[in-house]
């Protein structure tokens, strides 16, 4: 039987972080005994939000993401890992859906505004942006995925790849009696846990309040030692709050087993929060440190992460090249 | 000295007319003694109003229009006569220019309201449509066409194409100290002749009312009969008034010179409409004769049109390829 396909993709604007791992990468891993699964660095939807900074940066930060992703436990040789501005045709198909999507769909997407609002360093009112979810939808459609995994907060988006699917097959297909050019792809929807950053504000590149995957032993340590915790616990014989703790939260996310235990002792003082803290970096240390290590062996071959992406755009372009000349074809005759 | 760049292109949605030689064609084969010209057949533009029709009939038109062109003077040996969606280049820049080009460009941009007027029969409120500038930027940029033939209508378009060759400039090399990237392209403004369709309504594909370089003389000896006159003129001893009259109208354009005596001869009834008619029949017949001739023995050749537009692609993209590894380099490093 063949695999489901499944396609998710990551924009190279920073550093991979502690966020990333929980937030994707592990799942994305996982994914990878069951599915036909396409991973993918989203350079044109980094180049939305980062044109006006150093654009340098983006490649940049792709080939580290990449070096993550693989060090996290991503196999280039079960997965297709690919950049996006490697596949040319991801472009092209975004022209012909551009031609059959109604402005109203893209300006009620409800991410759209407050992306806006939440980017507001940013100056994100550019024609691209509007149609961020015209681009997923070609990423998507592109490698007929069945599946795309996504938290609650972007099912908006892939509703809206999915009423883009349907137009595309209805008026360049199905209106003349031929079968669907593309499937509809459905949510994997997953509960990804919310990891805040080390002060407790969003984790964000900005705010630089996250511990990255590249991290040494020692900057974590540093990290974590500076983490907030209970502000009512000013003395360490003073009952804790664990609930008000972000030390505590990452524990419920990175090692959940401990946390019955350690609410208890918090709660009655029996542990203090510089151990606290000293025991979740060492948590932390040892989560990162064989990401780590691959990453330091990967790094020994400079032309790897190179290789690597030569050959998912190899394979990339395989499956995207077959479904674009279906959809040329269809289109153009 | 080399000669400066033109780029120009039509939209295959229709067969060409009179309307299109007057208004374009002439002018176009008179540029190839000047200037390194470059001719598009617009299909994605074409398929923005067209998405809900017979989209086969795009490929079907653009075959048949290059005929006309060919036919009318255009020489695919000193010009470069190409498809737009031969040339992927076309699209990716289309993603580069997206991220840069703010919306309210686009919403503030005369002609767009205008259009979606004009066409209402079309839904045109698509995010493709509303990015139509972009689409026209990148296909000028990609050529650093110097000069683009405009009527005064599309000055504000060519202004958008400005502004956005600026912003490009300004933000992936200018701003680093970098020479511009592309030229800013200059207005070639061209007073073309107004033609109305034989009903004086807009010359229109709907409404079946232009005489086409692909005509018979027995069609155009047709539609010319049918061509309403003066209509205060009821018998043939009434004075007329060429000011009110289509087929006058047509001798404007047609034959100039002609104006003068005919003018004289109207008002004083000595030449009735049926003989004014016959003779502009005769003298349209004598335009489109060559071409027609020329139409047929293109025909000649199935293979020959396919021939050209392949050849004006690899022209086509060895200019479009060096321009965008340019500004890839400039965006991404």
């Amino acid at each position: 039987m063949t695999k489901l396909r499944i396609l998710s993709g990551m924009r190279p604007t920073g550093k991979m972080h502690l966020g990333h791992l929980v937030g994707a990468l592990e799942n994305w891993v996982q994914l990878q005994d069951d599915y036909d699964c396409f991973y993918m660095v989203a350079d044109w939807h980094a180049l939305m939000s980062e044109y006006q900074n150093d654009t340098y940066l983006i490649r940049k930060y792709a080939y580290d993401n990449v070096i993550d992703w693989i060090s996290a436990g991503i196999d280039p040789k079960r997965s297709t890992v690919f950049m996006q501005s490697d596949v040319p045709e991801h472009v092209e198909l975004h022209m012909i859906l551009s031609t059959i999507t109604p402005i109203g769909w893209l300006e009620r997407c409800p991410t759209y505004k407050e992306q806006m609002v939440e980017l507001k360093d940013k100056d994100l009112s550019t024609y691209a942006f509007l149609g961020y979810p015209v681009l997923q939808a070609s990423d998507i459609l592109l490698y007929k995925a069945n599946l795309v995994p996504v938290g609650e907060d972007q099912i908006p988006h892939l509703e809206l790849t999915r009423e883009i699917a349907r137009r595309l097959n209805y008026l360049f297909s199905v209106k003349n009696n031929n079968p669907p050019l593309v499937p509809e792809p459905e949510a994997k929807l997953t509960r990804f846990p919310r990891l805040l950053g080390l002060d407790r504000r969003k984790m964000s590149k900005s705010y630089e309040n996250a511990i990255h995957l590249s991290d040494s032993p020692q900057e974590i340590a540093a990290k974590v030692q500076m983490m907030f915790t209970d502000p009512s616990r000013l003395k360490k014989t003073d009952p804790g709050h664990p609930a008000e703790c972000n030390v505590y939260a990452y524990y419920k996310v990175f090692a959940d087993r401990l946390t019955d235990t350690l609410s208890q002792d918090c709660h009655q003082a029996k542990i203090g929060c510089t151990d606290c803290k000293k025991n979740l970096a060492d948590l932390l240390i040892n989560i990162v440190k064989p990401i780590r290590d691959k990453r330091a062996e990967i790094e020994k071959d400079s032309h790897y992460i190179k290789k690597v992406l030569s050959l998912g755009a190899e394979k990339a372009r395989e499956v995207a090249g077959k479904t674009i000349s279906e959809i040329h074809k269809a289109v153009f005759g």
